[in-house]
């Protein structure tokens, strides 16, 4: 498995995601599930995959590829003229990959399935976030709905659904998804560290901060502990439960 | 789906269920799914059950129908020497009842599938809490591992996780698994109010205290409300993440 979030706040797009991939318990590895695309001044663009490796590396390969000639310079992806139409490439890119790896008929089945969060913003658009389902289609955040994970997503969805607020910063909004990650990687081994974070500010078109935090890294470390004894203490302020009630 | 937990501290057992049935989303019921069993003085039983209904109600018929002729007085349930051999009867009630609605061979699939937590005491014995498999075996409890969960479980496990010593009052107990159910029902529609929670006091040989928690029921209302605000508290006391960190 995996666990990969994109998060909209007014002030920007928070990405992250663990990169522990396995086949089986006894076959892990650790690779980069984040990829990132600028032209810095007219777009920036972030893809998080989860699912078959073989599949989502493909797709990626694909994208990149240079989309006419050798002369054409520019990889297919950053030739889309909107987030929209960015989102509708790597849909029916992903889609075509998935149809080429799967045995047709009864034999089908779900073994090369994956899927992605886009995020990002071109010149003359806002920033955008969209969830890009294995057939290819994809939906996007609203106010209501403001972000999108994939893969292992249940252990960290409270913290999240608590505390989002759309004024944080980015830097809240890294600290409360560190603590979502730290959440799921304690309670299921498919989901490892390092975890990648990728900030992207409204309006700057080009890559924010970047960070690879591992297990020694010392805010990491810091959430971690700090988050059991905050918790802890947060339970505690509740108010007592007594049979008398 | 299902939430129920059933839970083990030095002072007793804490049951917890909620009573969300459903085939489709639009057609749900509340069904209890906390069976309890009790000979004051000998043993106290309580049965949490999770998957298919018609499968986990059978198999609670056949656990109380009286074993041998009328005359004779106990469910078959009552009859079992120990906790280990209660767990062996309901696991075997349970593989029986799943084989006979599962068509055999290649049409074979999951849909009448179904587990159960076990827990209680009888004379002679220390407390014990059993994870039923479908399959009819079973795990129990150790101090590594002292709760089991079945139906939704991972939305409020991370809190459990965090949170849970053995050294906590059966009140404590509750409010913990109160925080977990509601943590589980505000992200996902198969887990519904009203709650139910069972005490068993270590040795006291008979049901402890007993209640439903219903969606005004007042002490739910305090802790789901005022847990949001204690998290968003708890995450504030985390120190800032930083760019420069």
């Amino acid at each position: 498995m995996t666990y990969c979030v994109g998060l909209a706040v007014d002030r920007g797009l928070v990405f992250m995601s663990d990169t522990r991939t396995n086949a089986g318990v006894d076959n892990i590895s650790t690779v980069g599930k984040m990829k990132t695309w600028e032209v810095p001044g007219e777009r920036f663009l972030c893809l998080l995959s989860a699912g078959n490796l073989a599949t989502t590396q493909a797709t990626v390969s694909l994208l990149e590829e240079r989309r006419v000639a050798p002369a054409e310079r520019n990889p297919a992806i950053l030739t889309m003229p909107s987030m929209f139409q960015t989102a509708r490439l790597v849909g029916d890119t992903l889609k075509e990959v998935i149809a080429e790896s799967t045995p047709a008929g009864p034999n089908a089945d779900g073994r090369f399935t994956a899927s992605f969060i886009l995020g990002g913003q071109i010149k003359g658009g806002r920033p955008r976030v969209f969830m890009i389902y294995p057939e290819g289609n994809f939906i996007e955040t609203t106010p209501d709905n403001p972000f999108f994970q994939i893969g292992e997503h249940k252990y960290g969805r409270p913290i999240i659904v608590r505390t989002y607020e759309p004024g944080m910063s980015l830097e809240e909004c890294a600290k409360l998804l560190l603590v979502s990650f730290d959440s799921t990687i304690r309670s299921n081994l498919s989901v490892g560290l390092p975890i990648d974070m990728q900030f992207y500010e409204t309006d700057s078109l080009k890559a924010g901060y970047r960070r690879r935090f591992d297990r020694r890294d010392p805010y990491y470390v810091r959430i971690s502990e700090g988050w059991s004894d905050s918790l802890k203490k947060a339970f505690d302020d509740l108010p007592p439960f007594t049979t008398e009630g």
